[in-house]
């Protein structure tokens, strides 16, 4: 008997039918003899419905007021979850964020988690009855409610998991697991039985959105074993598990792409201490989160300076750059004039196999693709490309350094 | 300056366009110096929709998880008020129940509110917001959500009228207030300009829907001023207040008319002690609210007893009826065969001029109105005749007893 937390999505809760689903699910799960804790998105739509209604009746919508709004979603679903439920014979019982006892911080629309008062989740646990706990929101100090931005759902999954000491964090959701590509670009990709923290944290940042960043760097903090698999059969899906010494057998779990950055460069730089701050702190300040940075190779003095902003971004960031180029004396800023793609591989066997980044220019080269810039870490390479190549780049590096395997260049 | 509370239905917030019109009149009486207390409905049809949600997963829903999920109607309306509100340039704050601290029993669906204390929603107030309080919900004890039953939130905005000891309640429906008949029935019906507790009650018992019965009886027992009007326009309404010595100098002050009624008879009763008890305890016991109770003379030992019953409840009090008819020796049970109205004339001048009855027998027998049941109070007769006869009895009582007044018979 295990004590399971399971999670479903927007889509996994999105009609009567989908509900009754669930239902079964959860039931079945309970008779087996499992104890079982269910955290639950709003129906799918349901979120941008009432996002669409604060924007109806004001232009700057106030915080505190649209998180109070949009945390309906979750109500309706849970009530109507443990409506279910109790109508097919399970004893349920839903539990808001205040019931749940899920504090957070007090930023709106992006509070974090501070405490879970397990007690009263378990309490209905032992019971007999199913907890069904309203993802995406907590409450803080003040008893107002807050949400933890979007795709917090799993977060509060995970949080829920690691405060009831679970067994397992089971992720319902649309894909069937996480893939070593999106199968859409490469159908030769292949569901991974498992995958550690850190390659998942990769994959999570790159583009691959099976799972919320802050989710997979809470479930690595709480060592909570996290199983993601779809609520539309009983497949077995991927664990996202500690790693073990077997997984550094496998050179590359993945190949991701994103298409959601920009490219910004900053010409002729002053090349000197301080110029570098003097762009960032700015760009920080406003929230924009700078990916990659490359600098040149200094050329009497001078340099150019290349970093990457979400697209959303892009005309802010460049704004308050042009002001900060005059003043730091540069000759002028430049965003790239055509689109670009990052590109990249996680694994964990790349930290003791050296040669997989030399490998990756070759294939890319081969095909003719030109790399701008490369960032790496010590389970990660990534590089930026043109746009129109990212599902070449997808399709060919998949085939070299995961259908293949890697076979040369490795120490 | 006042204190004023103002509860807007679900009609005066359908809407993007009447949430804002709602924004600015709110606005305009802070704007005039008043404090403001809003207490909100869910949005036109929203509750039934949430209801038809409830019907769809569950085919006896559990009465708590109904409770959370309708409330999410009021939740929705409050943070849309307030979002609108803030936008417009006027600070405001939603408090849910349990935020504003409306305590309620644990009866699901149909709570009562046994205390709201008072200083979470004063202290919004103080700060020059406008507190926008979710109206038809409570919280119990146990944190749990509770609601009042419909029609909820005018008890919700009197009784946080009577905790803030607000100078006025406002009531915004889509009537413009009290009218001395259904005007669809008597185009010749005139808007009340005052009316007094006892009197609204009564109206209310009797299907004028213009305030929740249980929402007159606590402002009678707070004494809070109660002003009925439009959201639609800035006419005068109807303030329903405690009653002063004027008051008796208009005899009728109204005549409803009741069409949800049923009749039952129980033929040839035994005319002996406990046999009523008999028939009317599992009847009380179910929840069934009886109306009007006539006994005949005996006849042999044996009576005809006649009740009335709502008609939604009419085959479950026939089939209890029967058995206990058997039981006792009745004859048999009967329904009535032809539909009822009961027409009711109601005013506080009724205390002091007896002939109010006897010139309502003469309006309706020249009428050809057969009068099957009386019932009276010391401000109130009600009639139970033909359905068919429902609106020409209005008519003919309204002109005689409201229009023409009542000359004969005055003592």
């Amino acid at each position: 008997m295990s004590l399971i937390v399971q999670k479903y999505g927007g889509t996994s809760v999105g009609s009567v039918e989908r509900i009754k689903a669930v239902t079964q699910r959860v039931a079945a799960t309970k008779a087996a003899g499992h104890d079982v804790i269910v955290v639950v998105s709003a129906m799918a739509g349901e979120t941008n419905r009432l996002l669409e209604l604060a924007s109806a009746v004001a232009q700057k919508p106030d915080p505190r007021e649209v998180d109070a709004l949009v945390a309906t979603g979750e109500q309706v679903s849970i009530a109507t979850l443990a409506l279910a439920l109790i109508d097919y014979g399970q004893p349920a019982r839903s539990l808001l964020a205040h019931q749940a006892r899920i504090s957070t911080d007090n930023i709106y629309g992006r509070a974090r988690i501070r405490n879970i008062d397990s007690e009263s989740i378990m309490s209905v646990v032992r019971q007999g009855a199913v907890a069904v706990v309203a993802g995406f929101q907590g409450v803080d100090d003040g008893f107002n409610i807050t949400t933890l931005g979007r795709g917090g759902s799993d977060t509060s999954a995970i949080a829920v998991a690691a405060a009831v000491k679970a067994d397992v964090c089971e992720i319902y959701t649309d894909v069937s697991g996480v893939y070593t590509a999106d199968p859409r670009v490469r159908p030769a990709a292949k569901k991974l039985d498992r995958i550690s923290y850190d390659e998942m944290l990769e994959l999570a940042s790159l583009g691959a959105k099976v799972l919320q960043i802050r989710s997979v760097e809470a479930a690595k903090r709480f060592a909570v074993p996290v199983h993601v698999r779809t609520s539309f059969s009983d497949e077995e899906g991927t664990w996202v598990v500690q790693e073990d010494s077997t997984m550094e057998n496998v050179l590359v779990s993945g190949v991701a792409m994103d298409l959601n950055e920009a490219k910004v460069t900053v010409l002729h730089v002053p090349d000197r201490p301080g110029v570098a701050a003097k762009i960032f702190t700015p760009i920080a300040k406003a929230h924009i989160v700078v990916d990659m940075i490359i600098q040149n190779a200094s050329e009497e003095g001078f340099t150019d300076l290349t970093f990457t902003v979400p697209k959303g971004d892009l005309d802010k960031a460049l704004s308050m750059i042009k002001g900060v180029a005059t003043e730091i004396g540069a000759a002028g800023v430049v965003s790239s004039e055509s689109p670009i793609a990052k590109v990249s591989v996680v694994g964990l066997g790349m930290r003791s196999h050296a040669g997989v980044a030399a490998r990756l220019f070759e294939v890319l080269s081969r095909e003719g693709i030109n790399v701008q810039m490369i960032s790496t870490s010590e389970i990660k390479i990534s590089v930026v490309i043109e746009a129109k190549y990212a599902e070449l780049a997808v399709r060919v590096l998949h085939q070299a350094l995961v259908e293949e395997g890697f076979e040369e260049g490795a120490t």
